[in-house]
């Protein structure tokens, strides 16, 4: 089965066909039950919400047509792409998402069968999660298509920052890396907001960040001050076919890299059997003083991470 | 003086010169004290908030080039709108604005000098009105350049919503309308806050919004069930030049329109005089049964709105 395209080839069932307000309700057909009527959802200039139990929570992403999905990306898988990787920082901090808001550029062009499918993807990752689209914006952007979505969540207890990991913490890595653009783990991965929550409420965790622009770059933003990662090659988790360079450095993982004290290991290593059996749970190394990496250890200045621009 | 070109024609003053690591630092640089450190800001998977006061306003908002300014506009001016739009939004529920994240999607050959100036007149209104950058993301997007901006605000006592006028009671509307595109309007307004917040404190002020999209179609959300809106032509306060037409469906005006309670018309009146003596204030007609239009009022009906997808 292919995905429908993108671009209409019929004007007749281009969005530019119903114009704005009709495209907005569509939208909120589209939505169902994942986009609650206005004042608390889609309808008044703002959304209205309750505020979060403790901290607040603020992250944003987009999704842009040939840079996070191409032209054989389903466009449910699309949507729901967006819904996930925003989901993903939330779970990066421990949190629990709260309600989204969607700003929409597109061309006139976009086919109409296209964006209900990507809105209903977008609507099935919001209804699993429970995390309802409260507003958004459509514009038009002559020859692209930009989705980004705006999270809120909160984190009524403990918070986990990227910084916060001493030298001598262990290293530790969810699931596996490296290939995602080509097994499609990109499009079907599953953000990982229990493990996330769960991680947030163990001390002996002191530092966490999602891994989406490739290992070697993000334990850059996780290594403390006069520190430095000693990672071995053997011990990474690589998702099947991927090398150790792909691992380290393809990026769109959507795993969570955090840091484990010394001293907790085992008792999380044990911990996390129970609470998530099916999840593989991967020390990969610790961190260690500058200058005192072992010579075995990957050097991982020279694996570059993803770099969106280029 | 001319604006710079958003494109560079030199590959080494483009954003693809830098890389993404490169450019995230810039952007820090140039928002400066407008963009807060992680975890309050800038450098975390998500921004750290403390939790609103009251209820929680969220909205969304992107400028797009060729939509939402063009290439005679100051890039200063472009990112100064991208941070007002939004405020707009908070102003129309009477809100206070709290923090805001960007997500920048944007052709490689996008010039630095250009997104240095954007996001500079972006950092000039964040200090403006105390409203932080605190998170962001940058992707590269061919041929396209999208600013989107999220901002959450606290209604702490009453905020507004679009619903809640009824029938009898008088429209008003701030400023005035029309040609907002070639008077520059569009960029140089000022976000009508104050006034929102002092209007949400006034019971006798019962349903706003922002005139975003044509006065005509935003009137249309404003309607209680079973009214409809007597406006009068010789009321509109239009800008010099503009005709009754441009004045209902010319589109980013961003002035507030309300209903006020017949019995409170006097006193509003009064204390706004007071209150912002350099404000227009006009009172352009009612909401009367739906039905019982008289026959001098404007066909509103028949004055569509801004188009965004056609």
């Amino acid at each position: 089965m292919s995905a429908p395209p993108l671009f209409s080839r019929s004007a007749r069932a281009s969005v530019a066909s119903v114009g704005e307000e009709a495209l907005i309700r569509r939208i909120r057909r589209w939505l169902g039950r994942a986009s609650p009527p206005a004042p608390a959802g889609i309808g008044d200039d703002c959304a209205v919400l309750r505020p979060p139990r403790g901290r607040e929570l603020l992250t944003v992403d987009p999704v842009v047509a040939g840079v996070h999905f191409d032209a054989a990306a389903r466009p449910r898988a699309a949507g729901a792409k967006l819904r996930k990787r925003n989901l993903s920082d939330i779970a990066a901090m421990g949190g629990r998402p709260r309600a989204a808001v969607v700003s929409l550029a597109l061309d006139g062009r976009v086919s109409l069968d296209w964006l209900a499918r990507f809105y209903r993807g977008l609507a099935s990752e919001s209804r699993r999660w429970g995390v309802p689209v409260v507003g958004g914006d459509v514009t038009r952007a002559d020859g692209a298509f930009v989705a980004t979505l705006a999270l809120t969540g909160e984190a009524s207890g403990r918070f986990l920052a990227r910084s916060g990991a001493r030298a001598g913490d262990w290293i530790c890595v969810t699931g596996r890396l490296g290939r995602s653009g080509p097994s499609g783990h990109h499009l079907r991965f599953t953000p990982r907001l229990a493990e996330g929550a769960w991680l947030a409420r163990r001390r002996s965790v002191r530092a966490m960040i999602d891994v989406s622009d490739g290992l070697a770059k993000d334990l850059g933003a996780l290594t403390p001050a006069g520190a430095a990662p000693a990672v071995w090659a053997s011990l990474l988790p690589r998702r099947p076919g991927a090398s150790v360079r792909e691992a380290l450095c393809d990026g769109e993982d959507y795993e969570l890299a955090f840091s484990v004290s010394a001293a907790g290991r085992a008792a999380l290593e044990r911990a996390w059997r129970r609470a998530f059996p099916r999840t593989r749970l991967t020390f990969i190394g610790r961190f260690v003083r500058a200058g005192a990496v072992p010579a075995g250890a990957l050097p991982l200045g020279k694996f570059r991470g993803y770099e969106h621009l280029r």
